[in-house]
């Protein structure tokens, strides 16, 4: 086993660098983010336009006439149904308006001039009533984290933001159940359930800013769903707002429950367009005692392929993350992330970073071995690298996780969310290279000729799930049209979807159709014309323009 | 650790016990249902009742006068709109219709002049459009092995089965997703997956006969949900023709796609009262190479808790049953399955069922002991055996299998399938006993004194699911009293749901209201008035009767 060894011999070049790169917290990047200045992925043009309506970059998005614009009678009513004298922001305090007009981003820019933020459900339901008979358009808000959004107003909607509902209602440690108010943040959740030896079920770049409720309400997706799945399956039950203040229990804190239409589905990812999320429960996993990190060079997507079919089956069980970055995305990360540098020296084409948790140590190191030893000495893989303590695997991530960062520092970014069959990730790369440098706007050999410097791929390869970004010297009308009808129809052509797990919001609610017949179109605006026959919840997005 | 010793000391015993048993393969015992005359749950009175019609025994469900009657020319374009000879079956060979009109426990009958088995979507499409066009009710009808009379007519509805439906469409192996058409049968897919090393995500008694699609719209539960999860996680896509004849496809066969509202989930549980389901696209995990069944003799509820904590903190990842029963179940099996024998002595108040699945044996046992040691040292458990091979799990298996047989041979046969809150399950059991004891209906020392003979408790521990049955002398309306309104309050009461996994269908229609609220039943049936707007599919079933 000559490779294993050479695996081996990396390992103190890894902890030179982890050492440098020393105290960075495994994802921690993103999580304080909205509250600091750095934001992940600034485009140029929006940094430029940071100050920039929403309203006046999409002109076609009129305000609807049919919304009542707030007056001083509607004002004192919110201020009477909210018991909390932080509960109602209004215009005579514009700077703490503005962390609710804006999103994290800095990319879209709302007008309202009233935030409510009720403490209860009856108080939520009180200002949806009053909001559904006065025809008043609302925003539901979460943490704000959202990439597409969807989150902040467009116009002069009332923001209802949902932070100050941020109670765990109860856990019950035989059945793993944790229910809790839509308010309560991701990370304080993780951490409530780390004590009781559980976990949450999903985990985000996000997770110090973002709220179980905006998670539920946008399907989000994330580090831990190749493991655990996807929401659909872990949610167990909601309390919901509809848009006329009815409250409705969409099922019970139950692992089964087969009475009925499952409701609860609905809202999950209709991103507050059908109702607002005021609870949640959630099935939790016991927390993993044991964690492992591997990053593992490749020389091409066929053997990445190969490589993770391997992991399936020799991790199995215990497999709970499987990332992929190409080489340029290594390379950027190097450039412009201090103290970071690869695990080993071998330069290929692809890398991947493996995690896999279990309750067994010894256990998932052998079984982690094994799959080492089948991958390297079967010519799967060229070089590789174990973590061998927390650090070190906190190192890895951060290579994984700065990517992102490192592509805002090459300027203007196009990025695209999205899910392809596995064995078609990287063609969807390649095929806009190809088509970018047809038209003599990328230069193949990376070599800075064209409009568009790198076409990158990275992504959770577990999930199909590709994330392609696109660095260039600026945002143009004539870039956004060589990139995107040929992109989406590509998506369209090979059965994917464009967005895996960003959602719609403003950013993708045009495109809907490359990813939805127009009968599934049509039964989604009978669906809302149902729950919300006014269209106050989170107008403007979502839907196709009409 | 003397325990274990006296648990290694049991294994002869289990190896007579098994080898008498000998060859009952695991789960095989519902499969071959409905066509074998042996049902596994026939009450005395339906069996004496086996031909009496549903029309009859529930004389307030009267046809709706609304639905046409067939005449000749119906019959003529059905024969035109489906391509198969074999594809209608009409009133000409009543011994072909008989199948189709009643149910495999022979409790309900309908009294339908015809099935329409169409081989292709298209031909679903051309039925349902000429249904709706003229007011045709419709029963869509997968393997007919449901427990609530959900899939067979009341009245003179229109069999739509869905067995020549049944071609595997695609299977990928990197992401492991399986596309097929809804008459897939469970087994055939399971078997087809074996084969490259895949495992469905749900398993079933009934797997021999029942339909892929059937499960879905059903949202069938089962055997491996402790593990793998609902199918609300696991289902990714479908393809459904509406009432109207329109063919949606509902999401790709993708891991990932946040992409509007995810209506596919509306179908799953609703049970063919919003749509028929055509295809299914579902998530399949890796078949586990290693598999261990033990079985452990408990002394109280408490002490079970402990064991299912410990289990899901030591076998965790690899835990893939956690199945109780009590004495009575046990004492039963034995009375009554021929070559039975408990694996141990002890006579302890619970016996529970674990088996684990994972990639590595050597772990797997590993994993194992160290539990049987923690459980069996700290005294959660009284004895136990852990089999050493196939055989011998399957001789347990058969245990837990068999019950519903045994309880059959003691006479009438109430059951309920409920879930609770884990801590309260066995409360339910023993709340029901006192009831009807105190009214003279049960004696506690099992003496039949009363009705009742037996009030047994055993189910899915794992995923707080109950099977709470009743044997009786028979089905009398006094008796029928003093069990349901009391069992459904005190389900209600805490927090309960009243079917956990069997659904709705027409035996628990009347009894929504104990589970889900009047708002939510009125948000049903907006529903169901949005996408079937004449009631043609499914009628008289699944909404409380107005």
């Amino acid at each position: 086993m000559p490779r294993l060894a050479a695996l081996s011999t990396r390992l103190p070049l890894l902890r030179t660098a982890v050492a440098a790169a020393s105290a960075i917290p495994r994802r921690r990047i993103v999580c304080l983010l909205p509250k600091r200045a750095f934001s992940l992925a600034p485009t140029a043009r929006a940094a430029a336009a940071a100050q920039a309506l929403t309203s006046a970059q999409y002109p076609t998005l009129r305000r609807n006439p049919d919304f009542k614009t707030l007056n001083d009678n509607d004002v004192a009513f919110f201020k009477s149904a909210i018991k909390s004298p932080a509960g109602v922001i209004t215009a005579d305090t514009p700077d703490e308006l503005e962390p609710f007009n804006q999103d994290w981003m800095r990319r879209f820019k709302g007008q309202s001039t009233l935030v409510l933020r009720p403490s209860s459900t009856s108080e939520v339901s009180a200002v949806l009533k009053y909001c559904n008979d006065n025809n008043i358009a609302v925003v539901p808000q979460g943490g704000n984290t959202g990439l597409v959004g969807g989150s902040v107003p467009v116009h002069d909607e009332v923001v209802l933001s949902l932070q100050n509902m941020n109670q765990i209602r109860e856990f019950d440690p035989v059945s793993g159940i944790l229910t809790c108010d839509a308010g309560c943040v991701l990370e304080v959740l993780d951490n409530h359930l780390a004590q009781k030896g559980f976990i949450m079920p999903l985990d985000l770049g996000a997770k110090g800013s973002c709220q179980i409720g905006g998670n539920v309400a946008t399907n989000a997706g994330g580090l831990r769903l190749l493991r655990y799945g996807s929401l659909h399956g872990t949610v167990l039950s909601m309390e919901v707002v509809m848009a006329d203040g009815r409250i409705v229990e969409c099922g019970k804190p139950l692992r089964k429950d087969n009475t009925g239409f499952d409701l609860k589905q609905l809202f999950i990812g209709s991103e507050g367009t059908l109702g607002v999320i005021t609870s949640v429960s959630i099935l939790t996993p016991r927390r993993s005692r044991a964690v492992n990190v591997a990053m593992l060079g490749v020389s091409s997507f066929d053997h990445l392929m190969e490589v993770f079919k391997q992991a399936k089956m020799d991790l199995n069980e215990i497999l709970s993350a499987f990332e992929f970055f190409d080489r340029t995305c290594l390379n950027l990360v190097k450039r412009h992330i201090p103290n970071v540098r690869a695990p080993f020296d071998a330069d290929t084409r692809f890398y991947v970073l493996i995690e896999t948790s279990g309750s067994n140590k010894d256990h998932d190191d052998d079984k982690l071995s094994t799959f080492l030893e089948h991958v390297m000495t079967e010519g799967m893989v060229e070089d590789g690298a174990l973590a061998q303590d927390a650090t070190q695997a906190a190192g890895m991530w951060n290579i994984r996780e700065t990517i992102t960062e490192s592509l805002a520092k090459e300027g203007g970014n196009y990025k695209y969310d999205l899910s392809v069959p596995v064995a078609q990730l990287y063609d969807v790369v390649e095929e806009m290279q190809k088509q970018l440098a047809e038209r003599g706007l990328y230069a193949a050999d990376g070599s800075a000729t064209g409009a568009v410097k790198h076409v990158v791929g990275f992504g959770h390869m577990g999930d199909g799930n590709l994330h392609l970004n696109l660095t260039s010297t600026g945002w143009t009308t004539e870039l956004t049209q060589a990139i995107e009808p040929p992109l989406y129809k590509s998506i369209q052509r090979r059965g994917g979807s464009i967005s895996a797990e960003h959602g719609v919001g403003l950013m993708k609610a045009p495109y809907l159709s490359y990813s939805k017949s127009a009968d599934f179109i049509d039964l989604m605006k009978s669906m809302k014309k149902l729950f919300d026959p006014k269209g106050i919840l989170n107008p403007y997005k979502y839907f196709p323009p009409s």
